[in-house]
């Protein structure tokens, strides 16, 4: 039985996408229960019903980064009432807090591009260039209370060239984005992946 | 004509018997004229000495990570006595502050076990375990003021291994260390580093 995925999104979905066309080749041992967006038109969400894949608007409640309490609640009641066993962060352009953190520990995922703990925050791909690095990548971690700062899952290299730009960067990384979230994912779907010491060990599960 | 280099050391000078070898072995067009290291007794000057390398102890004058400026101006005139185009830190444990760095301006390096900007300081490799990223490197760059921030000139990559220890991931490291720092200082001495907006430039010189 795959698990149940719910994904929260803010943008255009690109992540999204490749994480269902991945679950309805059964590419991953997971499906997409829901998609939350906390922006109304959010191009995800077209993405998402176009997939046939329930999808909605939450309202946030608030012009911060982040979710009202009362938004929290709701966030967490959808994604509870639709069984989700993984909570899966794509362009979610939101700090999740303590309780959404604890409703599901251990059990949200984000990509971030970038080799973390490098770029954290908001534009790594512009960060890295900036930085003049030889070398850049996408980074598939847990969710903790410190943006950007959870267990590492997977982690994935790409060469940085001298002529590149932000755009040429960024589809560079984008792709291994796609890769390493589905290969994180499965991971999780077989019971692979564990939490240590603020480590994430591969294999230490019981799929 | 190679160039001329000047090595500064503190420890057993693996980094710098590298250095010698592909010298000697004419495969960098450069040459060690001179070893100094801050440490009385550090085997990197028996590794120099035993090459037929110039190698003296300066006296640092004190004992935090620094040189004074009497030091400093001690290290520069020696330096500077053996016409050296560029300085080579390697596992060097002191700061250079401004008089040096303006006296050698774009012409020291320095190698760090890690993919900068993630994990400066000391002990790289534990940061990078104790981290849990799937992969580490290293890195050669200019040195600036700011410690382990100056303009990145090459990159090397390696997989960091769930099993793995401080130790067998600095050996790994290393043997990138020893590849990278070779090359850089052969595109420096045919002069191919170029610093602008604090990125290097390779290829836009004159070599």
């Amino acid at each position: 039985m795959p698990i149940k995925l719910g994904v929260l999104v803010s943008g255009r979905g690109t992540n999204l996408q490749s994480i269902i066309d991945k679950s309805v080749s059964s590419l991953i041992a997971a499906e997409v229960a829901i998609v939350i967006s906390d922006k109304p038109n959010a191009y995800a969400l077209t993405r998402a019903r176009e997939a046939g894949v329930p999808a909605m608007y939450i309202d946030p409640r608030t012009d911060k980064p982040i979710l009202t309490g009362e938004a929290e609640d709701d966030y967490i009641r959808f994604l509870k009432d639709c069984h989700v066993n993984l909570v899966c962060l794509a362009g979610f352009m939101r700090i999740l807090k303590g309780k959404f953190i604890r409703e599901f520990k251990w059990k949200i995922m984000n990509i971030h591009p970038a080799l973390l703990p490098s770029f954290r925050g908001l534009s790594a791909q512009k960060q890295a260039l900036d930085r003049g690095v030889r070398f850049s990548g996408a980074t598939v971690h847990f969710v903790t209370e410190n943006v950007d700062k959870g267990p590492i899952i997977l982690q994935a290299v790409v060469p940085v060239y001298q002529d590149d730009t932000e755009e040429s960067l960024s589809k560079r990384i984008l792709l291994e984005e796609h890769r390493i979230y589905a290969e994180a994912i499965d991971l999780f779907a077989k019971g692979q992946l564990e939490v240590r010491d603020n480590r994430v060990i591969i294999g230490g599960g019981n799929g």
